[in-house]
């Protein structure tokens, strides 16, 4: 199996100014096409560092990606490392990636700045993809292997994300070229509402029974609940996929509606296509999650096609005045209360004439009120067959319990949205 | 200086599922209090490869932080490995933290599972911090420094993020009663609207100008700008933060309104303090970005001070129906223009009561339309002397237009406000 390790170069990751989240991306991709990721690595702005770890990262895989170090303020020291590494004595100007420079700049109304021309000049002994989405150039550097030593590919990547993600096609395409690449197949199984441990106890007699060659992952993720994925190594496609599906319809027999979704998916992205599938519009009145599963409903793309749109009413007077929630339910039952969910989602419902409507109304904290401890939450959703309210507790900070009320909500709705169109 | 190194295990990392967060944190955490950080690595769960990479890590470092790998369904191999680093020959149960697991289940209504209470066996050889948030306990190995060799302390902290972090004050507790601790003193200089090959020449003098012990750092951001740092290691507090408020003072006579804090800080922070130092109230009507500003804005704990709410307009209808922008001003001028985002941010400040609203109408993506590409979008400010229209182009994809978007919007109403205060 192909081995790739994956580094990272820059201060500001290792000071934590900034997440590193090109490994993740990179390392999903590579993983995608049957190469085994080993280890990764984030590395400072150091010649000396990121020759000693370059080195001993290619001496021990086939490929070596590394992403960062390319910025206009800093590419000195990397491209210095890189050409120590290659072995070359100058650095050259590469005509179409000066162009780019040019023409990105351009665009942005600026003009070529000495900074971002000097980002064109690469190692004499490298092949360059030019990278069309930003000034930082793409490098290919292939060990010789003549000498009988190890031989192992060396890919420079930019640092900007969606630009060292953006590169990844045609750094598959080169890999494809060069290395044996080897099966996998991966399916997901996306559960809302039931945790890690829960789970596994209640599926530890399927997981016990689980063919030795077909891997089990718990993938617990605050947003999209816990992912099970089922994976194998080798063999012939339809035969394996075959094989893993009826281990996935067991699992469906066990989790029933716990599981929302046999793709790697989101609570959002269901949501959605069952709003498609149903023909049905939808509205959302946000109170303690101010904004996120309106944020969360119209990442999808073609979003437009079923939602209407949103009131995050933050103050009680909104929630009166846009709303429509009666002044006597809140002061009768407390802001945060099955009745006040109800009438924020009715009261959406009506003023935007949607088919369906979810609301939240809660406490994210810090603090909580007189009645309800922080991490409480009334969710309410609206169809056309009436509607239902549920409570929540969680035990976690603001940030957190906004993404589980968000979350919470959104599986709240694709339980009742997916009910009545099976009825 | 006391040297560090960060090393996550698990396969999710490797394979992309998950991304860490956990070394950016704990970067972030130690670096304050003036240790550097050498390398982050992440490895897979593979008992030999953790020995191997954890002992090499210890060789290099002082101190080696190393997160996950301690699940319930997972955590035989990582405490298998520990255990051989450490010398230790058997598990022991470890009573306060399996205390702390049958509350932690109790409490979510839970009853108390084997493989839950396996997580409480920690390697006899160890110190046991117990871990208040979550079920898996906090370990801490030190290697003895008897026979001469190299010394250096193992932290093994448990892998979901908000337990790791939540970990970190105990763990500095114990470095700061174990090694010597140098000074560090940084100050960021918040800017926004201006890229980072921009702002380098603008500032290139006051660069080259800087003292050869003031360290600078570009940190670009999406949705905080680009962010200055600047750096002085060890000296006296007051001296060097003085050396570097007369930097600062500098840059500001060079950047002017580009700078919009003098801390590390965020524009909805800056948007919520100018409120409430006016004592003003806000609201939203949003279309293109969908929530997002009303997320950021709700983001700050104690937003309900200033924060009325929002409506996310949609779908044409609701910005007539709800909003009130007359179908004729979308007819006439195009959704995507300068006055329906006027007619939005009026609306919403007219049904809402706020001072102040911001508006945002254009294409985050996938596609644009007849008259605008990509990436365009018109922002609405409407406060007590007026409404100020501002148009945006950027070039990225949906998910980074939106987030573009959103800062945007909050840059431009940061400004009004803060230029309606100093009037």
């Amino acid at each position: 199996m192909t081995q790739a390790s994956i580094c990272t170069i820059g201060d500001e990751i290792l000071i934590g100014q900034i997440t590193d989240t090109n490994s993740s991306g990179i390392s999903r991709i590579l993983e995608s096409i049957g190469i085994k990721v080993t280890r990764m690595l984030s590395i400072g702005d150091d010649r000396n560092e990121i020759i000693a770890n370059l080195r001993n990262e290619l001496a021990n895989n086939d490929i070596v990606i590394c992403t960062g170090g390319l910025g206009p303020t800093k590419d000195d020291i990397t491209k210095a490392a890189l050409s120590k590494l290659s072995g070359s004595e100058r650095l050259v100007m590469n005509g179409k990636q000066s162009d780019i420079i040019t023409n990105i700049l351009h665009s942005r109304g600026l003009d070529s700045l000495e900074i971002n021309k000097k980002q064109a000049l690469v190692p004499e002994k490298c092949e360059v993809i030019p990278n069309k989405l930003g000034t930082a150039p793409i490098m290919i550097f292939r060990s010789s292997c003549q000498d009988g030593s190890h031989c192992a590919t060396l890919y420079s990547l930019p640092g900007v994300p969606h630009e060292a993600i953006g590169a990844m096609p045609d750094i598959i395409n080169d890999i494809s070229e060069h290395y044996p690449l080897s099966d996998i197949y991966h399916k997901s199984v996306m559960t809302f509402g039931m945790a890690e441990s829960l789970l596994s106890e209640k599926i530890e007699s399927w997981e016990n029974d689980l063919p030795e060659d077909i891997h089990l992952a718990y993938l617990p993720n605050q947003l999209t609940g816990v992912r099970l994925r089922l994976s194998i190594y080798g063999g012939k496609k339809e035969t394996e996929e075959q094989r893993i599906d009826k281990e996935i319809a067991k699992l469906q027999g066990i989790l029933g509606n716990t599981i929302y979704s046999l793709e790697d998916d989101t609570l959002e992205n269901t949501v959605g296509r069952l709003l498609k599938k149903a023909g049905k519009t939808l509205s959302a009145a946000e109170s303690c999650t101010g904004g996120k599963i309106s944020e969360l409903v119209t990442s999808v793309p073609g979003a437009s096609e079923y939602y209407l749109g949103s009131v995050t009413s933050y103050a009680i007077k909104i929630k009166e005045r846009i709303l429509g929630v009666p002044e006597k339910t809140i002061s009768e039952h407390g802001v945060v209360s099955s009745e006040v969910a109800a009438a924020m989602a009715e009261g959406v419902r009506r003023i935007t004439g949607s088919d369906y409507s979810v609301s939240t109304t809660g406490l994210a904290g810090p603090s909580g009120d007189e009645w309800n401890p922080v991490g409480t939450v009334w969710i309410g959703v609206c169809g056309p067959n009436g509607t239902t309210t549920v409570k929540k507790n969680y035990k976690n900070d603001r940030k957190r319990n906004i993404e589980r009320f968000a979350a919470a909500a959104l599986n709240t709705l694709r339980i009742v949205i997916g009910t009545d169109i099976n009825d």
